[in-house]
C-alpha cells in the first residue's frame, strides 16, 4: 500500500537495522484517517469473516477498524496479562515471544468467546518472527475455529514471520512488506 | 445510554460487589457496533477537538471509534509498559494505580504527541477512582494542553472518580453511570 509506504520512509525511524519506530502514526500516536485505508486493504480479500482476532495493544486499533471494513463483526483481543476479571479455569492460553520487547507472556482468551466453525480474521499492526501470530492460529485451532487468513500494517518479512505462517497454508495481507533495511533505511518488497 | 445499561444489566457479572466484569462486548470481546453508538454519545459534546488521548488498553477501542465521531482526529494512547522504541528522555509520566488489577504502573507519553493549546478529549472503556483519568489531566496541564473534557464507557461513580474530576473543572460524560452494586446487580444514576 504506497501510501503507508510512503509513510514509514518518511517518518519511520530504524533503529539498530532491526526494529521499525513508527509510532507517530501507528502504536502511540495513531492517524486515524491511514488507519481506515489500511484496514480497507486488509481486509478486501476476507469478506465473510465472522470475527476479528487480535492481541492486545496495538493490534486493537486495527481490529476495530477492520470490523468496520467488514460489517461491524466482533472484536476478540487476546490479554497478555492477568486480571482479576478472567476466569481461569476457562481459558486458552500460549506463550508468545515479543520480538520488540524481548520479553515471553502468556496469552489469554477466554473459551466463551471464541467457537467451533467461526470463520476468524487475524489482524496485528506489527509482525516480525510471527509469534503472536502463531499463538493466535494456533489457539483458534484448539478452538475449532477457521482462520481465513492474516492481516497485517507492517509487517518485517525478512525476520520471518509471514513466511512462517504462508507454510502452514494461510493467507497473508500485509498493507507494508519490509525485505529489508539498510543503512537505516526500509526497502519494501517491489513485487506488489 | 440506555442500551448500554440495558446490556450491562443483560450480560455484566458483578464480583465481590465491587468490580463489573463486561468482557462480552466491552473489554475482551468488543460488540463493534454498541461502540460506534457508544463514541457517537461520548463526543457529542465535544466537536472541535484537536485530539483524542487514552491509556492502553482496552481504552483504544473506544478513541478510535471517538476519533470517527470528529473527523478522524489523532488518537494519542499513554502506555503502561516500557519499550525499546520509547525514547525515555522525552517522554511526559504519572503514576497510575488501577483499580481493578490492583498494582501502580507508570504511564508514559512521547513529548512530540501533546503539544501546547492543542484541545484534548480524554477517552476511556472504564472510571472507578479515576486515576487513569486523573494521570492524563496531569499530563495534559504539564504539556500545556487544554482538556475539554472526559467521555467514559461505563463510569463506576460511586468510586469516587468522576466527583474526583469534576470537582477539578471538568466535564464527564459517562454512557453508562453506575451509582452502585447490589445483591450483584448493578444500580444506574436514574437522573439522566
Amino acid at each position: 500500500m504506497e501510501e503507508l509506504e510512503q509513510r514509514i520512509t518518511k517518518e519511520g525511524v530504524v533503529i539498530d537495522n532491526e526494529i521499525l519506530k513508527v509510532d507517530s502514526f501507528i502504536n502511540h500516536q495513531i492517524d486515524v484517517k491511514l488507519l481506515k485505508k489500511i484496514c480497507a486493504y486488509l481486509t478486501k480479500d476476507f469478506q465473510g469473516a465472522d470475527k476479528i482476532l487480535t492481541i492486545e495493544t496495538s493490534g486493537i486499533a486495527f481490529a476495530v477498524g477492520a470490523s468496520e471494513c467488514l460489517n461491524d463483526i466482533p472484536v476478540v483481543f487476546a490479554k497478555k496479562s492477568r486480571s482479576k476479571i478472567v476466569d481461569e479455569n476457562n481459558v486458552y492460553t500460549y506463550q508468545v515471544k515479543s520480538f520488540t520487547r524481548g520479553t515471553v507472556s502468556t496469552i489469554t482468551i477466554d473459551k466463551k468467546y471464541l467457537h467451533k466453525g467461526e470463520k476468524v480474521l487475524i489482524i496485528d499492526d506489527f509482525m516480525a518472527e510471527g509469534n503472536a501470530g502463531l499463538g493466535l492460529i494456533n489457539i483458534c485451532k484448539e478452538a475449532g475455529a477457521q482462520v481465513i487468513g492474516v492481516g497485517i500494517a507492517v509487517c518485517k518479512s525478512f525476520q520471518g514471520g509471514k513466511k512462517a505462517i504462508e507454510d502452514l497454508g494461510y493467507k497473508v495481507v500485509c498493507a507494508a512488506d519490509i525485505v529489508g533495511f539498510k543503512d537505516g533505511k526500509t526497502i519494501f518488497n517491489a513485487e506488489k
